[in-house]
Order: C-alpha cells, then structure tokens, then sequence
C-alpha cells in the first residue's frame, strides 16, 4: 500500500484525495494546507493526518506526495519532495514563469524519482479514443488540429489576477493536447485575445476569448478556441482533420434524454465542468502515476511535457500582446 | 411529351401538379375537379385545360391520368381510366372495401395498362436507401421492425369519419411499407388503439393513437405506432434489428441548426407534414411512374400490392375491434 | 457503519460487492455462495469474512443482505433474512413462480425490516430524468410508451432452460420500467415471440426476439421489444409520447469520438452490456437501499414492485403461448 | 416574364440554367459560351438561343444576364452588361485583382440597374436560420466565430493555377459568410496555409490547408478553416458563441439512414459538394435576384459586397506569404 501525502486541499485537492482513496493500492496518509483547518477537514474524512508539508516530506512512511496547493509553490514543492525522495505528482503549471519552470526540470532530473505533471486531458478516455485512432491511422497522415475548449463561466478576478493570463492557466491545457495528439512542438504561435466577457478582465490586462493558431514545421496547423464563458456549460470538443478523414471527440451529455415538443428537439447540457467532465480522467490519472511508481513504467506526463506545454503558452502571450506571429526559438 | 390527366385538384393534386409539370417528358394538360372553379385555378396556373372527368377520359391526346380525388371515386375511376386506354397512377388507397378493392384490380388485369398505387413512402430517399441496405446485407437477415408514424395534428372530424378509420387511412402507408421492406405479407395481426388526443375521434368510432404487431411466418415481428398528434411536428421513422445489426430511417430537420444555451442544446424539429417530408419522393414517384410508361418498366408500386396492403389494415381493424389476433386468411 | 452480508458472489455479486464497499457507510462482512472457495475469494478482495448463508443470517453484527444467488433461493432467503431481522435487498425476480412471489411478499409484510428488490434500471440516471420531465408535465399527458430492450448476445442455452423464459427474465425489466414510467398497471398484455436467434432457445421452450403490448384501463399504450442479440451491443432505450411531446432516453455510447471517413459518419458503439450501463445505477441503487435502512426512507423498489413485474411477465408468457391478449385479472 | 441570358454554360452555368428554367416568372431565353457546341448544348435543352455574348447584350428583349462564365471575364461583362441596361447576376468572384473589382463597382455604380454577386451561401437555408437566430439575440452578443469548409478533393492542378490562390478562390465564400453574419469588416486578418494535400500545388504557390483569424474592432474574433480535401465529403460549417450560447450549423447528410454493426454506428457522409448541398441556395439566390429585378427590393448581395469579400481574402494572402498579420487599411 503506498502512503500518499497531499499538499493543497483546496477544490482539486479534494479530487485527487478521492482518487488516492479509491485507488486498490494507495493511501491517503496525510495533508497539508496553508489553513491548517482544511487540512483537518479533509484529513479527517479520509481517516488521514493532518501535518505541515515539511512534516510530510520529512516523514519515510509517506513514498509519495501529491502537490495541489497555489501555482506559486509547485516548483519549490517539486523541487523538495523529489529532493526527499518522494514521488511526485503535480498539478499543472509547473510554474508561470518558464525559467523558474526549466530551473525545476533540471533540479529534478538529479533526483531519481518519478515526477509527473498532472495534465489530466491526456487521460480522458475520448481523446485517449481519438488518439489510438490517429495513431491506428483511421484517418491517414493528420493535417489540422482543431480543438475547442470554453468554460461555463470565468473564474474571480482575484484568480485571474494571478493566473498568469488564458494562454498560461487556460489555453495550455490545449496546447498540452496538441502535444499530445501531433507529438511535436509547433514552429510558430499566433494568438488573438479580447476581453468581452468581463470587461474587468480586460482591465487586468488579460483576456477572456481567444484563438491561437500553431503552424509546425512540416507544415501542419493547429488552431485553438478558448472562451472564459459558454452559456450551456464546458465545451471540450477535438476535431482531427487528416489525408483519409476526420476524427472528433465530442462534448459528454449530463444525460441521455431528449425532449422533442414544439419549440424543438432538445438534448441535455454537456457536464458542466471540469470535476464532472474529467471525474474518470483524475482516476486514470492517479492509476498511471501509481503504476510508474509501482511498476517503474515510464511517467506518461513529464516535467518536460510540462515545460513545453508553458513555452507554447509564452509564445502565445507575446503574439497576442505584440500582435504577431512568435517562433518558439524566441522562448528558448 | 406525355400529356396527363388530373382527376382531383385538392391538395394532394396540387402536389402531383407540380411533379408533372417539373418532369422533363410530361405535360398536365387537363383538371377535373368535383369544384370546377377549383379546377380551373389550378389548370389556368399549369397552361392546362379545365375539363370533366368525362372529357379527359374520352380525350385520346392524354395518355395517362393521375387520380387524386375522394377516396370512393377511386375504384371506378381506376376502371374506367384504364377501359379508356389510360396509364394510371391513382392516390391509397384503391378503395376502403377490400372486396371493391380486389374487384377493381381484377378488372384492371384485363386492361393492357400500367395502373399504378401512390403509396409514396416506397419513393423516399430515405427509406429506400435503409431498403437497399437491407437487401445488401448490410445487417444480415432482418428479423425485427418498427415502424414509428405520427401525424403532427389530426384532420377535421368530418375527413375522420369518412376516412376508414387509423388502420386503413393512416397506418395503411406502414403496412404498404412493412411489405416493402419485409417483401412478404404477416400471418397475423394484432392492433390495439385508444383515443387519447380528442374524444371527438373516439366519438366516432375511430382510435387516434395504435399499435400493430405482425407476425410473419417465418418468425419475423414487425411493430407500427401511430398517433395522430406529435407536438413535434410529423415523426416517421423506420427501424430493423437484424442478425448482424440494425438500421435506422431517422427524421429529416427542417435545418441544421442548433442551439445551445442555459436551457439545452436544441435542434430543429423534423418536418412539419407530409407535402414537406416527402416533396422529393413524390416526384420520384411520379419518374417512376413515367418510366414505367414510356420504357414499359415494371410498375413499382401495383394495385395488388394496394389491396395488400388494404387488407392489413382490415384485419388491424378487425383485431382492434374485437381485442384479438387476426389472422390474414380471415380477410381473404 | 453497516454491516452487510452478501449471498451469492457471482457476476452480479461481484457488482454489488463493489458497491456495498464503495459507499461511505456500509462495509462488507461476510460472503456466501454454494462454491465456498467463490465466496473465499470475494471475501478476501474486500477484508470481508467467508461464511454459510446460515452464519450470516446468524450474526447479529450484520444488519442487512443483499441477496444475488440463483433465482430459486431469492424467495426463501428474502423470507430467512427478513425473519432474522435483517434488512434485505434481493436481486430481481423474486420468483419464477407467480404464488411463490406473493406469498413470499405476504411472510414479509409481517416482518418489520426493509426489503427492496433490486430492478436496477430505476436508478439509471437517463431513465430517472425521463420520468422527473414526465412528471414535471414537460411533454402533458403521457399517451404511448415504448421500450426498446436487445441483449449483445444470449446467454448460455442452460441458463435459458432455468430463467422462467424471455418474459419472466428478461422483459420484466421492462414491465417494471412501464410500471416505474406509468405508475400503473395495464389491464390487458398482448405478446408474440419467436425464436430466430438460435434454435436452440426455440427447442427449449422459449423466444429469443419478442415484442409485448400493454393497454391500460385509460387507454394508454405500451410497447416492448426484446431481443437476445444485437451485433452493436446493449440497447437500451425508453421514448414516451405526450400530448405536448415526447421523451427519449437514448443509448450511452463507449466515448464520444466520431469517426468520418468515405465509408461514412461513424460513432461508438453503446456501453457493451448491463456491468458497464448500469454501473451507476447499481451504486445508486445501494444508496437508495442504505437510505431507507438508516433513515427509514421509504423503499423505492418493494416487494410489492416485484410481485407487479412478475405478474406481467406470467401474462405475456400466457399470450405469446396462446396467442391472445391476456388481461390482467387473470393472473391476479 | 423575364427573358434571361446566360453568359458561360459550363458547370455552374447549368446550375443556374435549371434555377432560371424553374422559376415561374424568368425563362432562359439565350445562352452564349466561348464553345459555341457548349452553349447550343444547353439551349437548346431549355428551347434557348445560342448566340454570341454580343448578341445577347444587344437584345433588347433580354432584361438580365447572368455571367458565369471563367472569373477573368467577369468585371469586363458586368460593366457591359450594366452598360446595356441589364440586370447582372455575376458569379463571385467580381475580379481576382481587388483594383479592378473596385474599378467595376466603380462603373456599375453609374449604371442604374441591379447588379448582384453571387455569393450562394447567404442564400442556405441552414446559414439564414443561423443568422436569424443571431439577430433574434437567441445566443445573445456574438463573440468568436467558426468556419469549417473542406472540399471532398481538390480542383485539377490546371484552376488552382489560375484560381487567385486558395484565399481569393475558395476562403472567399467563408470571408463573405463572416461578413454576412458579423454585418461588419475585420481590423486585421492573420492567416497561415500550408500544402498537404498534393505538393504541385505547394509547386503552384499556393496552398491548400489554410487557416485565417479575424479580428473586428470591437474585439469580436473569426477564425475560418479550410481544405481542399476531405476523404468524407463536403464540410461546411458555421458555430457562433455568444454571451449567452452559441448557434451552430451542422453539415446535411445524404440520407437519414444509421447502420449498427459490430463496427460501430455509421451515418451517411454529407452532400458530397457544392451542386447537391447548394442546389437550394442556388434556386433561392435567383428567387432573390428576381424580387430586386421585378419589386425593386434592395440587390441582397452587392458589388460592395464581392469587393469586401476580396479585400480579405487579399489581406488573408498577404499574411500568409509574409507571416504577419495584415490591417485591412493596408488592402485599401
């Protein structure tokens, strides 16, 4: 049974305790939070300990932690729980600013540890579908990447404030996917944002809809839609135009009824966000940490994968702040 | 160029109207109308003649009439059209008397013409195309069908209660196209029906809402619904189970648009009724009625296939009516 | 935390093992089967202890059963379990035997203990938001109901000999869907079957492909179709007609990619069979138990539920034998 | 009845022919090709003249033309069309040279008759519904737009050399649906393409993957996709998010017929190209241009129209080959 420490118990905190819990072969052991209340809380539910991070990390019983505290700390927490010997899985950034990103990756590689990212879309089983389809070659040769990706509503503006903008806290989910389908870095980044959701956003100097456009070098093109806000609820659609055909990974339905009466055919709402949406990709997330920790296979989600997924975010803030085209070279 | 004959200008001639007048080798060349002013407009709009059933089956320059008017004038203008020498297409059905029925079509065997029924489902795209998937295995043998047929708002009570009642006026078009699909007749039926959408029709003696199960002797069961209210507008679907799958007619939209918002992601409804859903397959219809005219093609659609498909409908009738099976050779 | 004893640790045992666990208050005790070293098994996976039926019945720590051993036991353990004190969900049927069910829900009407029987498919969250809408008035007056039901493929020819028949085991799901979705029982059932899945269910005695009617003493209609096999997999649909409507509850397809290719528009098949459909609903099904062991809820699914389901499935084995429609006072 | 003459009687010329024939108040009166056999082909299948495009300018019985002869002719025939007191219907695009394009409008605008181009899809009956819906405020204000438009294969190597490129010959239509449906002209056009489908077109100069972003002053976005090839079909789509949902129009299928197997659950692909899926906007543009010509309704698609449409395209081939986004005050 492997002794998991959790730091961060926070909303997706609680996510990932579940799916600790619920795994055969893990255990909650203990958790850490800034407000030591939430920490018991969760603790307590799961029959766990509440403790400080440095106890956890100082503590030989605990083989792994789980890092879902603030965006600010993920470097500093990766860098000392590999350091401690503790596998590691962390929730995506791996920090806003790309250096401090790339100084964690080569700390990290000294330390002899599994330490894996937690872009969890990689686990959802429709791109995973969608992905064994492309590589299968159901369509032949892929050329254009089309991915949508709209939350039901924006988040505070004290978050937005220190998310480090859409393309860094958002967008790079998808730029993660595009990764994860095309299996390459683009060449070039072209980004386009406005702020007409909230005009507070806009005020923060982010913005709340965008579209970035990835040219690779032999030629293929991704092109990306993200928008703070969708009235029915998450959009999180894939689109695969390739040489034989096209491959989609449609929204997922709250459920299966329609409702046909005389102002139309009516279906029920996507789930609604991200919890719902990607409930069974947080567990599969967890199983392939827990099976790269257990059985020494290869970590699906790296620093590496992390660190590139934030410089295609970097290139893209800059293109749509100077309003051109930015090679990935420039964010080198 | 074929010069045709329309007996009927109510709406269903209307319809024909435009079909012969849009096929490239006819010609409406004369209107009769119990309404002679319904006649004449619709003559006067078409370049055609406003004529009495008489004049237009004694005029030797029309080779071929199309029968739309009231459904007791249908067997003895069949007869005597094809006595004069006319090519036939007559609207369902032949007659609400299965025995006048089969007097017409033994009487129209003696006439050397092409005399063909307006079942005009057998001429959609739709379903046909399920048919040629059928034939071609697609699904292997077909052992279960359904058949989903409801009317977006019943007629006047005084067509209901001069119409034969649901199993022969409506449904009739579902056993015309169980034959069609199946290629062979039940060997029993059973019908219930109640009047759920107005009491005025239950009044009269009619059901407005039915189910029809056949069973073939081979084991096949084919299933027909019908109401005579969908909130939705008109709902005509057709299903097969088979050895290795099924196959599915769905709805055509009345666009392709949807909208999603807070309250679900809402389609367009189907269709509103039959001049909107089966304009394409009436003029396929008429096509191939002039095919068979002019290249003497085999009559898709024959008056023994009209009085099968009316003798279902009396034995549905008779179950319903009497609360069991039936079976075909009591309606021989 | 509620002590529970699981009899019968077969294939559907293992599911509701895994339920029973997976809730935050209930613990599974003890496990038995007539294959000891089957109930040793089980019972090591969850910590649980391998005992006799008896000794469980026996043992006061245990405050409730869940019963999934073969069909013939269901009525007397029902009857021991709730003697003993203990509250009781059972599988679905009672019994095969119609007398045997209602004097089973007699002995246990003396016993003041929850006893719920386990017709799953009320707790599938698509057929569970069907019937909220229904009873909301979204679609008015419910008039015709349909229930498509096909099973991947047969089960073993010896399980077939045993199950009471296609009505008694396998459309007794959907008798108990109509009477869910209705909330009445019909006053007259007419059934057909035949056997042309495979001959060998036609030598034994029994249908493999079936369709039921229903009419309700205010005229509404159901209509049910079964089928043994469906080369697509597990179909699973309900659609209700209303006077300002209708509701479908649609299949839930294996994940959301859709394939385009010139071979056509391609989407996942349907989740394969009932282990992946109903995963929810057996969860919710357990919840719904523990809510009226621990809070004295009403039970959703009663004996009585039961019984009603059973007394369907003995009519329409009655009609489709006898070919004629058989009311309900019959088998009262 | 107005009398027609039709200048160009190839492929789309016939199209427009069997719209103009079928129009009850227009009759193609004269038909005139640089192949004379071509256009005494055509005319004589509609009782038209074969003349020569002189002669037809010169006829005074004929009120209108509609050019569709190759693109470079067309500026040159509007304005002597528009000279000789025709009515013009003019295949998009006006010129491949946005100069002479605004020469022409220049000229035309002197001419007092209506001049209309003919860009079809504002004429579908699925994109109206969709702009409907927009100005109705069923989603709200319009934030970011999408088009997906995929041909089934590309054109001979022979048009794509003289096309203009893939922005000024195929995105055209998308720039101009965009317009339709913002009701307003982008600040700047950012567009990258590359050559996939077939290297002599990447040899030819052009590409044939492209996709375009566009921004409009007041922040809204449009992104556009396009490919000459699809292995499915034809695929033509448009999807508006607003502030309060977002409207979407799907592709039209060939046939509503679904096919289950073991393989999955199968859709026919969509109207393989633009005669079959257009052939309703063709009809409905001539309807239109009929109601400008007749009623005096404002022209619905105007020179100033064609010449917006191709100042993006413009700005969209310039941003391609130079790899920058491009300011439409540059194309001015």
């Amino acid at each position: 049974m492997l002794r998991v420490g959790l730091l961060g118990a926070g909303r997706i905190g609680k996510v990932h305790a579940s799916a600790i819990a619920a795994h055969p072969e893990s255990v909650l052991a203990a958790v850490a939070d800034i407000d030591p209340q939430v920490a018991d809380a969760l603790a307590s539910a799961y029959g766990a300990s509440s403790k400080t991070t440095d106890a956890i990390l100082a503590d030989d019983t605990i083989q792994a932690v789980l890092i879902a505290s603030s965006t600010d700390t993920h470097a500093d927490l990766i860098e000392a729980a590999a350091a401690a010997g503790k596998a590691v899985l962390c929730e995506k950034p791996v920090d806003l600013n790309l250096a401090r990103a790339r100084a964690c990756q080569d700390a990290v590689t000294l330390a002899n540890v599994p330490v894996m990212v937690g872009l969890n879309r990689r686990f959802d089983v429709n791109f995973q579908t969608l992905k064994l389809a492309l590589e299968r070659g159901d369509i032949g040769k892929a050329e254009l990447l089309s991915i949508t990706s709209f939350d039901p509503s924006p988040p505070p503006i004290e978050y937005i404030k220190v998310s480090g903008g859409l393309f860094r806290d958002m967008m790079i989910h998808d730029f993660d996917t595009a990764h994860f389908l095309f299996g390459a870095m683009p060449e070039t980044v072209s980004a386009v944002g406005s702020s007409l959701v909230d005009p507070e956003i806009g005020e923060a100097g982010d913005v709340d809809t965008a579209v970035a456009t990835l040219r690779y070098s032999d030629g293929r093109i991704a092109v990306i839609k993200n928008s703070r806000r969708a009235a029915f609820g998450y959009d999180q659609r894939v689109e695969v135009l390739g040489a034989e055909g096209m491959l989609q990974a449609q929204n997922i339905s709250e459920n299966s009824v329609v409702t046909s009466t005389s102002d139309g055919i009516t279906a029920a709402k996507p789930m609604h966000f991200f919890l719902e949406r990607y409930a069974g990709a947080y567990a599969a997330e967890w199983a392939a940490f827990m099976d790269s920790v257990l059985n020494n296979a290869p970590v699906p989600v790296t620093l590496t994968d992390g660190v590139a997924a934030l410089a295609v975010a970097e290139a893209a803030t800059i293109s749509a702040r100077e309003g051109r085209p930015v090679n990935l070279l420039e964010v080198e």
